[in-house]
């Protein structure tokens, strides 16, 4: 094998992967998205077929053959190339670890765990769901082990998500984030709450969707390669490149906000994902690095710019063309201040930005007991109930508004959700590097995204996974990670909306 | 090679192929419903390395010699294993017969003959198209050559759709649809037209998708495994097995009757479709066993129960209760007249009940004398609009409202049309013998359509394709095709609705 036919045998896998990946995709969304209730055991077949196909063109004898040649030859290879080597290597002796039948035991198991869930979730009924996350946490000990049996499995399955994320790291970053917003939130509980009833009234769905492609277009998405569906659970994919991405959205017709800024935070998503260098298509540095800096542009967008005063001075107008009855009388201020409005609450994805972190921090808590054996799952409701009563104040009636409310756990992303808040933290640090070289407010105020996504573009999107995490954060930063950017920036939001002093 | 490993290497390789196909149809698909405009390109990518792979799976070594194999030993199969094992060495050896360089030049004769199609039909210039459907009629000529020596090449394309039909039957056919279809439409002209204006007015689309779904329950459809969605042309699709299918359909706002009974014909494709016996899942004989066939449910719901007296009678009220405005002051007598209307015109699918077979005899006839090297296709036009003079009394205008109108000769399927006749005539007769056991009316004018259902299911659907369509006709009616019912079922419509004697 000469080394040109190696590298060019390097691109050819991927784009076969990629295709497999678009199908795989393709199934899961219009499972969501478009099919009939009952289709579930069907796209359960097509999907096992596949993803053996995909895990015996990954772990197969003649890709690794191939990857271990241009792993040799990895100082002639382009910096691209030697990503791609490395993480495509890393993935199979990570799957060379997990034994075939097991590997499409669990594909089945999370196609029927899904549908439980959301049957669970509608009524309510943890039971129904328990044997299914019994058999998925178990699961994913047993994977952490079999990859890597000398690192705790909760260190291992986080750093699936955020390479070389631990529970140290963690430990002490949500000790800030408790220490930091816990006492916002006692002095927010001793003044006047603000008032948000802007948001609330009569908006129907169809109007609240072409206000969401509007707001598509003004935070520069190309609607030429994304799409908008609604789904019960907002959320952003793409198919086999970043030349098709899709977000997703859910209506609340007597409250636009709520969609307003699930449209921005998966926008933001979509924003990563099609920024992308066109020559990663079809190739694994396709796309976001990891999870947490996916989430630091999603909510980049949704918080620190959607939820700004520079942003709602400028989107009110347009709310108003949209819903000139329901605005009436109404202010951009008033917007601002709802937007913001602070408060315990019981379900994560509805959460403000202030409290949102705390949802993760009780999430990550109970991961971590459960992964250690500290934690039975059947005793989680009790655990999270408990939790609830005591970082945020707030009693969970049911189920349904407690640990079923997401559907990480029945998709196996177990070590996940840290990543949101960590998101939080990263984009806190990215606004106060960008703000050296951009006038973010002014940008905004006048509805011209490009600075600030040119800025995203060059220093985070283009790159794919072509860094790590921690490369990307000391390329852009040029200092390390620091949780104080996040904590002092919710501290000013406090200031302002509430007007008290801290 | 045990006979038992093989027959399980079998339905292995089966279940393999329908995935591949859930992942194909359901990318087309959603190209057609939910993808972003500028998509095609990456949806190209995955789909050439899909079907590259479907190639190899289908006609590879390894499958040639496990049916070869199993050919060897039929006679220890069951009937449906025999027809499975038939039906796939079939479509092998006639690719065989084909040299590779003229299948792969014909595949990209059809990418570029689709677009140029395209174009000419909207410019309204054959001759653009010309050089191209010569190409594709010299090729289909030559690769019946190729696959059936023995054979007049048209007679190996219309089995090709519908095993074992050629020219004498359909010359037999048509003759009978001529002759008894002419005469009906002179007598029309020599009354007054009946008035059609109850289905026009303003018909919201989400009222008539809503309607729609209605419209797929009355008919029986099990709509946790049926989906609905629009598109600018309706059809029907299946997603690797019957458990999904999935219906469209396109609302035109100032005409309600359009889209209903597209939903009542896609709706009869998805009956069959999902009345396959279950353990024909998975296997090439799930789902309908030709395109006549599936022409006749199709056609069967949409016209003759669905523009019947009875089925007006039931629908009305509903009818009502969805466009209580529109439908004010009117009855379901109008309805049956307006949905009965007919007259000839120029295009093929908005053709009504009584003129749309006139339409495929006119294709018909064309193509046949094309194969035959007795008109060349320079001639067409002229031939397609001195047919349209004679048969339907209609100018054509232009080649758009005329021979590139369809898109189905640009895609190479020739022989294909007569299905769409075969199918009509098929559902007359087989109405005559299911209203020797079910009170087809009584039924229907209740809005009980099991009756009516369990005698398809059990005399045509749950068989997928394991009969060819010349045994399912003997299977189910115990005497030859015959297209007198036919005949004769549109006479007494023309008689009913034109209050005409005949």
């Amino acid at each position: 094998m000469t080394l040109e036919n190696a590298i060019a045998e390097l691109y050819a896998l991927q784009k076969k992967l990629a295709a497999y990946d678009h199908a795989e995709a393709l199934i899961y969304y219009d499972g969501v998205t478009a099919a009939p209730r009952e289709t579930a055991d069907n796209r359960g077949a097509a999907l096992s077929v596949l993803s053996e196909v995909v895990y015996k063109l990954t772990t197969g004898e003649e890709t690794v053959s191939l990857l271990e040649f241009l792993d040799e030859h990895k100082q002639e290879l382009d910096e691209k190339q030697q990503r791609m080597v490395y993480l495509m290597l890393k993935d199979i002796r990570e799957m060379q670890k997990i034994p075939m039948d097991e590997y499409i035991a669990y594909g089945e198991l999370l196609v029927k765990a899904d549908d439980v869930w959301h049957r669970a979730k509608e009524a309510s009924d943890f039971e129904m769901f328990r044997p299914y996350l019994e058999q998925i946490f178990e699961t994913q000990k047993r994977f952490a082990k079999y990859i890597a049996p000398e690192m705790d499995p909760y260190d291992n399955r986080l750093s699936e998500y955020e390479e070389g994320l631990n529970k140290k790291t963690l430990d002490e970053f949500f000790s800030k984030v408790r220490s930091g917003i816990v006492p916002l939130l006692k002095k927010i509980s001793e003044v006047p709450q603000v008032d948000d009833s802007i948001r609330f009234g009569n908006f129907p769905a169809d109007r609240q969707e072409k206000f969401s492609y509007e707001l598509m277009k003004i935070i520069g998405l190309d609607l030429g390669h994304v799409g908008l569906s609604t789904t019960e659970h907002p959320f952003t994919t793409s198919f086999g490149s970043h030349h098709d991405v899709r977000i997703t959205t859910h209506y609340h017709e007597d409250d636009f906000v709520s969609s307003m800024y699930s449209v921005i935070h998966e926008g933001g998503h979509a924003l990563y994902d099609t920024g992308s260098a066109d020559d990663l298509a079809y190739t694994v540095l396709d796309g976001g690095t990891s999870m947490s800096i996916h989430e630091s542009q999603s909510r980049f967008y949704e918080n620190i710019i959607g939820r700004s005063r520079a942003f709602c001075n400028y989107i009110f107008p347009k709310v108003c063309e949209f819903f000139p009855k329901e605005m009436q009388g109404k202010t951009a201020e008033q917007l601002y201040i709802a937007v913001n409005k602070a408060e315990p609450s019981l379900i994560r994805t509805e959460a403000d930005e202030l409290t949102y972190s705390l949802h993760v921090m009780i999430r990550y808590e109970l991961e971590k007991r459960v992964m250690a054996g500290e934690l039975e799952v059947k005793d989680l409701p009790a655990e999270w109930n408990k939790l609830y009563k005591e970082y945020l104040g707030v009693d969970v009636p049911d189920d349904k508004h407690g640990l079923l409310q997401d559907s990480h756990w029945s998709g196996g992303l177990i070590g996940y959700f840290p990543s949101y808040a960590l998101g939080n933290a990263y984009g806190a640090q990215f606004l106060s590097k960008m703000k050296k070289t951009v006038d973010v407010d002014k940008c905004i105020e006048s509805g011209d995204f490009e600075p600030v996504n040119a800025w995203n573009r060059e220093n985070i999107w283009k790159h794919g996974s072509l860094y790590t995490p921690a490369q990307l954060l000391e390329r852009v930063l040029g200092e390390p990670f620091n949780a104080d950017y996040y904590i002092e920036y919710l501290t000013e939001k406090v200031k302002d909306v509430y007007k008290i002093e801290v």
